[in-house]
């Protein structure tokens, strides 16, 4: 059998070699004289300020993405993180082509009242194939919104009904709840980390604090947030530093608690990203996330590890919080993007005790259950965890050779996987730089006020970052 | 020309009766073995206790939904409102087996800032040829509630900036913001109506007033809960009392915006439904609706009509709303379920006034607005509103002479278009008549604390209502 799997893997990487370009081809400006007229047309219906340029999806492979005015650029971005396999897998194709799965693409059920045949199979076969340890439970949403709104919502169940210590629910709860008052909407509070991002709906808006864009005007609650560790790079020059900044935070996080316990605002569980991703992709140790994850339990919240940007596999395993090594799992983990369908997964005792509690018409998409499963299919066939840890040691071995070569332009470079990103000294340089790679090429995502984030697909291979390395390490010298 | 649209109209009903089933065959309970073992299967993963059974949606077509256990029923709820055309429609299996479409399905983007060429073009196509009058924009979004959940936010920073009177944001805003605080995220309300239901993510849930289940536990926000219209039946014996509390609903959202506003809390928006559907298909007159939108405007609030149920024809209309004969549209107009895809209309005015305002990594999903604009084209083609009129008028019809004959056991019915339902005298009775009637090959749907709702889809036909009257005229003859 070892000779099958060594000849079914060859066959695959090169069907995977076969379906992905050689290249970037450039043709004109980017965007281009197309995407331009396209997004004065867009204009006219939304706010179109937010397009980078008009793609041609049906000629866009494997790690290439094509543009409408021919131009064929090196994808390090992948939509925001949400392109698991990249453009157009053959796999996903012959998915489509199937006539037996036609169905699932055009009869969306509502999944919590009329689920199809092989629900509870597809589930199987995708997400608890992947499940993080100790999480067999899973309720699936359409977005990563709606996954962090109902992961919180699963958490003040599961809170108040450790509180109440009973089933019985009084006269007062229920009529209190339909007028948005306690107690039947208990003042309880979800603790979130300055510089988070989990969301853009109401509940998740409270808990994110990435940039003012994202939350100005628009009324919130009054929720603790505590300080992220800033942590200084080198991390080996640094290490008795950065070990009092994460205690500081640490000590903050369990001030919060009893402070806002003390004003009758309880906090009901704790929000984090294993690294925060729209805030500047800022990291923490593992050490940071094990007594983060201890403090919450000493206090009775909720930990709630929200793996939207950050599972999938990118960071070299399939949950980036798997690194942690924790005795003691997360409780819940809420994911999206790479994963095709939003949803979480979380202990026994955060299973909602009565039908209808985490509810809404779709729950989800069986035709997106569909394609996870093929893609996890592909994951496991072409062992891309290890191509992701692989690729991404690549990526960061050059971009640290190109830090110290250009150190007044790049700085902090860091990394997990192919989860990789690096500071430029401003903005505007940030943004020059992604201008002018995008030119030469190569698509390059920013966060925070002055990081690139690498948010390739799975199939990055160690010779697309050289690629990238090569036109990168051009521009750098050519930059003024 | 006259000819030829008759030979067309013609065509297209032949395919619809083609691929429709021409009746409800049963062979077991349901849900049958087959159904019970599933839902014992996904009761391991999930509490599965809301599943009324498992389907086969390969073989499921037209109006007709068939189970795990082979038994067909004519589906009268069609899986909460959100199928338009049927199962299986053969325009939508044809949509998917053109080879330029695969690519729509297995290549997702990140829709604000790298659009598929196309996308202005199908939202023209789709979307936007059925826009209500003076609503000339629109975003996509994921579901319906996080297309209240935007279209709040659309409101709030349209009010904010209404109230600035120029475009400065201070320093103080932006800091404050982040942290949850005035006047970065002032304390702006939306006004809902008891009985109400416009999601389940944390804004929406403060504006839903339908269930208790739906509530409880969840924190909320304070914000202004009017009464609905409670109308008396039949409405020609009760037009001065139907009058009267109209009038006092309507007297109290005043009083509550300007009460609000005095406790510093100002009532930015307000939200309602045509037909207050989850809540039990409460109705209130075109007038009722017409003054509500007088007094929106007057006390300078958005008025935001919710038509995720509501919308898509079923009324016999495209949108409710557009049968109350506004004279100044509503500022926005929220969707989802039928419309394959969630977003809003709105006035030029709600348009967000710089990118990433009203953003997340999908909003939407353009393998739903491909099915949405051929969903559109039948539509049209079958001239299915039309459709909704007359089946609607035969389902009415029947329902009242059966509320004539078994007073006892129906009341209030109501209607508009097939968005129709009626009262039984409780929640047991009503339970048990849909638990018969499924037995009896007919899927009906609950709504508020014992009435009955049709939903059924839009290719819902005259003969379907009476095949449906011919049964339920037996099931209450022979009802115990």
């Amino acid at each position: 059998t070892q000779i099958s799997e060594i000849y079914i893997s060859q066959a695959a990487a090169k069907i995977d070699v076969d379906f992905d370009y050689d290249g970037p081809l450039m043709k004109t400006e980017v965007p281009g004289p197309r995407s331009r007229e396209l997004m004065k047309q867009l204009n006219g219906i939304q706010n179109a300020e937010a397009v980078h340029f008009f793609c041609n999806y049906e000629e866009s492979r494997g790690n290439y993405l094509v543009d409408v005015d021919g131009n064929r650029m090196l994808d390090l971005y992948s939509q925001i993180s949400s392109i698991p396999i990249g453009y157009s897998h053959p796999s996903l194709i012959k998915l489509l082509q199937q006539p037996q799965n036609l169905s699932t693409f055009i009869n969306r059920p509502a999944l919590g009242i009329l689920p199809p045949e092989n629900f509870a199979e597809r589930l199987k076969e995708s997400l608890l194939s992947v499940a993080p340890k100790g999480l067999p439970q899973v309720i699936t949403m359409s977005c990563g919104s709606c996954s962090n709104e109902n992961a919180f919502k699963a958490i003040f169940m599961w809170y108040r009904n450790k509180e109440r210590g009973h089933n019985n629910v009084t006269k007062e709860e229920l009529e209190s709840c339909m007028i948005n008052q306690p107690p039947g909407c208990p003042d309880y509070a979800m603790l979130s980390f300055m510089g988070g991002f989990h969301g853009r709906t109401l509940g998740c808006l409270a808990t994110t604090h990435s940039k003012a864009i994202h939350k100005l005007d628009i009324p919130s609650l009054d929720w603790p947030i505590a300080p992220f560790p800033r942590l200084k790079y080198p991390l080996e020059d640094f290490v008795k530093e950065n070990q009092q900044e994460e205690a500081r935070c640490l000590e903050e996080v369990e001030d919060l608690i009893v402070k806002y316990r003390k004003k009758k605002k309880i906090v009901a569980g704790i929000i984090v990203e294993p690294i925060q991703s729209e805030g500047g992709d800022n990291h923490a140790s593992d050490d940071f996330f094990r007594k983060l994850r201890d403090i919450a339990r000493k206090h009775g919240c909720a930990f709630l590890v929200d793996e939207v940007q950050t599972g999938g596999g990118c960071t070299g395993k399939f949950w980036a919080h798997e690194h942690w090594g924790l005795d003691d799992p997360a409780d819940v983990v809420t994911f999206s993007k790479k994963m095709m369908t939003g949803g979480f997964f979380h202990k026994e005792e955060f299973r909602p005790n009565a039908p209808y509690r985490i509810f809404n018409t779709w729950l989800g998409d069986p035709s997106k259950n569909l394609m996870l499963a093929e893609v996890i299919k592909v994951i496991k066939r072409e062992d891309l965890l290890n191509n992701a840890t692989h690729a991404g040691k690549a990526l960061l071995t050059g971009l640290l050779d190109l830090q110290a070569r250009y150190p007044h332009l790049i700085s902090r470079v860091r990394g997990r996987g192919t989860f990789c990103s690096f500071d430029t000294p401003n903005d505007a340089t940030r943004n020059k730089l992604i201008t002018i790679a995008r030119n030469k090429g190569v698509v390059l995502g920013g966060c925070g006020d002055r990081s690139i984030r690498f948010r390739p697909t799975l199939i990055f291979k160690d010779h697309h970052a050289h690629l990238f390395l090569n036109i990168f390490s051009d521009i750098l010298a050519n930059f003024k």
